[in-house]
């Protein structure tokens, strides 16, 4: 069962290159994003790396100078390749990048037909790994492609068609509660341990903020009224010239993985910011919720909540930071989450470009506050 | 009392420039510093505007200029100089901001003879917003003295002379408890709600950590092992070349207030960023407490904790971030706090270099985590 | 025959992108560079715009876009995509972009049926234009193939096989001279008035400076003695960590169009700043020639000089600048030489990746002192 | 004769700080610029280490701290203080620094009663390096004054108060003619050899061009039509939004070292880079002289030019390269002028800030082509 997942996940990644062009592979739009060959590669370089080298005996590993160019931040494998030169790595050719995957495959089905639970465990995270790269390639060429005059669309599939329900307050009790992932599943290390908070109660929005909604912010001068931001976030308004949320065209047009088209207004808005996801809530009187909260409501209310937590990401109050007892894993694996919890923000659910089944309410994902090309939006609290 | 009061900050704002040459009144060291001139300024600035201006009839506010240049952040007053060019502010001269500040105190004097309540409070609020600018005003001249191949001293009176005692460690029982002020007496808005908190057990140390207990961190390599550091952190040590806390000169000596002077062994370490404190908290096996941890082992042990807690601002693990049920105060005067709870890290405690009476339990500072200009040390938590 | 010529020019730009992978087309390796494809698309832009557009009844103009995108600096013709961002544009693919230039080559060939001179001048300058990028993309894919780990080889047929000839110093009489264009042929805008310059008696070597007497000037200290550098230069050194020409690696090999491979001591040392052979000619106790006297010897002395001054381009000690009574073309062809006539500095001759037939003796070539991706070696003058 | 100019030239770099507040002391407005203070230092600094120190026995040399603070660029006296820090050194206080400047004084008086030669020279170098100091200093403080919200006021007699006369076009002769300094007077290497030059017949403008001359200018869209301009000059008015020369307010007024004030329309332009004064002379017609053509015409008109070369210094369309043959002075000395010689162009007269008898025909003044902030008018040619 986990060769099956493997083939589907290792294939699906390589679909999603199928409508690119040969020179959209070379594309990073900026230091943040990585060209989809490059996670094409990284994310083989991962099983190479942590899978077959340590655990196939006589397992040739890949060319140190490949090593080099597809780690992405394990400082415990070694020096980079410097994230924002990516784009400049028009070598190996995206044929050579395919035909090592298929070696990497090949060595993980036979490593796979009678696997050590280690072996297991690491595959399970190199699965999960990719997944979150799946992701990561499409919000990438989302951001590569809305910066060219001639606006490429990705493909008309692949875009969000979902609109926003009614609003309704669905109330939560406080008191001690616990938040952390439980049970048997796969989970990364940041969710655990499981432990427990302390909430007053609360009251959570059934449905994510609108595209209509946040324009009626706009239109109350919310971009240009300093006292509803964050000083940080007010400084980045002024001076990135922010006036909507990222691909917000024109009156009522927006760039997407379809092109440029017309924005539905009651579609859930997206693509903004943790300050602009702030300054909205407090326009409105409400707030963002914290991740316990978040985590809390999704026991309770889990029916009404869970159709819109696998549309968009949802920004919290929480900044990312480790759970009560947490312990990164041993070696070079235990970089994957850990080092990244200071100055950045959790967000909670999922979204429509999440692979299905990546999802879980204990998730969490983090980006900085200032990031906007994740597939975010916003559901309040109060 | 209040007028007692008045006299005495103000009084003491003015003795903190007597050690300086004139020119070192321009100095300002980097944007994040201020000129001592400026600090003169800007704490009139507060009183003129926020107290004389809307409260004494017929009060001739300051000149629009002067207003726009010691206006530090408050967007409802209006457009300000910017503030990594206060440096170029030789105009007014010091003894045009020595009158101002003279005219402004014979008009708060003539004000508290018969205050309303409102001016009470904004009084109060301008007395502690001045406090602060004394200790900014210290952290300023360090920064733009040691940049400075003279080395001048400020005062051979202004340096820390205490040591760490031995390391204790105080048991800490978990639970629901409260933090945030409470009673009567002077607090910052960010200080409350007071609100209820679940904990688990901890301990803390009783002592912050010395610079021999530093020191060992460094020989061991602290700073080349990345596996140490937070990743956003690790990127700094590179960038900037940090290889030791910010003043540390040669093996043995550090720059002070007093000037380069020998270093103390077992004086307690500090102007160390929050990485640096994290890491070393992460090589000794130990962690930052959180504030509501740090909070409540004051009320367990106020005695063996408090003094300590006069030497060093001590970082904690917790972002800086509102209270539950948080609400900035009306209208201008709302900016001082609330608009900086993003990026940044809660500091408890107080510094040698705080005014005396300033400090309180409940007192949350906060900078950035990559900032070590403040007087900034740490206390291990495990 | 100007249809030969035409035929053959455009045949050969499509040749150069021969041995490149799909996402070489991609790649720019700095802002002063461009992709390949984006070459091919610049090209064919010029004869769009500027002779099928004006000349041609009823020609279709490419897309405004395809224009934003392929301009490079013209104002005259509008907006442009700004330069350091040309490796963002994956689109249009470069199918598409060689079937434009089919379109654009069949307009051509129609328009050449039965020419007005104004179009066979255009024609001609467009040639000499696409010329000029063919050797630009040699240059950039070499720059953007020695900035990748795996270090790419363009072609081991691209590479250069001279070496340097016994040095000669040629004696060159002075008086009254005259430089510049004469006679019928193309020549750019820059060339001509030809003009009278007084020169006192002077001294050219025969040869280009080889790689191994460079070699002595780097172990005599010659990166690290200021005294032999323009402060402009020195800075950069300092910098920049210069140490040696663009493209030499290790001890004894260097990278090329052919890839990595061993420096020959006896070929001419090549990619090096107008402050690096500056400094070396001062080192030497000798110094650039002008540009007047550059050409007043190839007046001389054609013969000896012939051979060398098509293997590099050679640093004069002229700023570029214009020659008395120079006027630039009307409308937006102006633009192409006349508007870059400050901060930069002549060389003249030509190099091994210049078309052949392109070179002239009146020919300026110009650069920022700075530049070392142009094929630039030096020839000394006393 | 040269003590009592020794002493004339250091009492007035002493009478040019009566007017400034002691905080003006340390202005350093931009990285280009210089405090009072710093020059004050420097020029002693230059007599301490290239006249006291080799040619005084016993001379006690100044603190290596302080020559490295007052260092400007002589790499071979050692390392310095990076020149846009200036505005960081405080200390050494004003009072230290005169203190200084009188015990060099003092030094230089005794060496100077029996004086060999060398040291002749070296004193006259010192002094004309003093004077082109004092005309810095005016220009830093202008700089640092336009920077000030409240537009402080140098001095009421610091002005320039002349108009421009008649335009005349003097007729100049060509053909075979020398410039360069020549005779027993002091000047700098850079004003020699003496050489032969060229020139075609050309006419010279017997006046500078107006403030009301180049008002038409930009009321015909000077600074918004391309064409105008040279790339780089065009490139820095969209980035710099440059509109006007650089001390205009308004639409009649000016900043100057007398303050804000009426600007008045027969008064010379001034203030302008290289590239304005190009682009005016390209929009009028005509163009700006070369240096030899400037230095010819007089000696030609030399009473009908003398006037007007008192008042501004006047751009040239000659890159300042070294004179044939050229050498720079043996030692430290020779850094002076001759690594320069890149990337800047020649500006040619003096203006109403040179200290009277600096001035001299051959003179050679440099500027990089976008400085704006010397003395700086035009004069054209055709």
């Amino acid at each position: 069962m986990l060769l099956d997942e493997l083939r589907e996940v290792r294939r699906r990644s390589e679909a999603l290159i199928a409508p690119l062009e040969p020179e959209d592979l070379m594309l990073q739009g900026m230091a943040d994003a990585s060209p989809p060959k490059w996670h094409l590669g990284h994310t083989t370089w991962f099983f190479d790396t942590f899978v077959l080298q340590p655990h196939t005996e006589g397992f040739e590993a890949c060319d140190p100078l490949w090593s080099y160019q597809f780690n992405s931040y394990y400082e415990a494998v070694g020096a980079r390749h410097p994230r924002p030169q990516r784009g400049l790595l028009s070598r190996p050719a995206i044929h050579e990048v395919l035909a090592w995957r298929q070696k990497v495959d090949e060595g993980l089905e036979d490593l796979l037909q009678n696997p050590p639970p280690e072996v297991t465990s690491l595959v399970e995270l190199g699965l999960n790994h990719e997944q979150q790269h799946q992701e990561l390639l499409l919000m990438d060429v989302l951001d590569g492609f809305h910066r060219q005059p001639l606006e490429p669309a990705y493909s008309a599939h692949a875009e969000l068609t979902v609109q926003v329900g009614p609003e309704d307050w669905l109330p939560c009790t406080g008191g001690l509660t616990e938040i952390g992932h439980t049970g048997e599943g796969f989970h990364f290390d940041n969710e655990v341990p499981r432990h427990r908070v302390w909430l007053e109660p609360f009251e959570l929005s059934s449905s994510l903020v609108s595209n209509t909604a946040f324009a009626e912010f706009i239109a109350d001068g919310g971009y240009e009224r300093a006292e509803l931001w964050m000083s940080e976030g007010w400084a980045l308004v002024q001076q990135n010239h922010w006036q909507a949320p990222r691909y917000w065209r024109g009156d009522d047009e927006e760039f997407t993985l379809a092109g440029r088209r017309q924005r539905d207004p009651q579609a859930p808005v997206r693509h903004l910011s943790w300050f602009e996801a702030d300054a909205y809530a407090r326009w409105c009187g409400a707030r963002l919720p914290n991740e316990a909260e978040w985590e809390h409501a999704c026991g309770l209310h889990g029916n009404a909540l869970q159709h819109a937590n696998r549309v968009l990401w949802q920004w919290t109050s929480s900044a990312y930071s480790p759970y009560p007892g947490f312990r990164p894993a041993a070696g070079a694996i235990g970089e994957y989450n850990g080092k990244f919890m200071s100055s950045q923000m959790v967000l909670r659910g999922s979204s429509w470009l999440t692979p299905v089944g990546h999802e879980r309410t204990s998730y969490r994902n983090f980006f900085p506050p200032s990031s906007r090309w994740m597939a975010a939006g916003l559901r309040l609290a109060r």
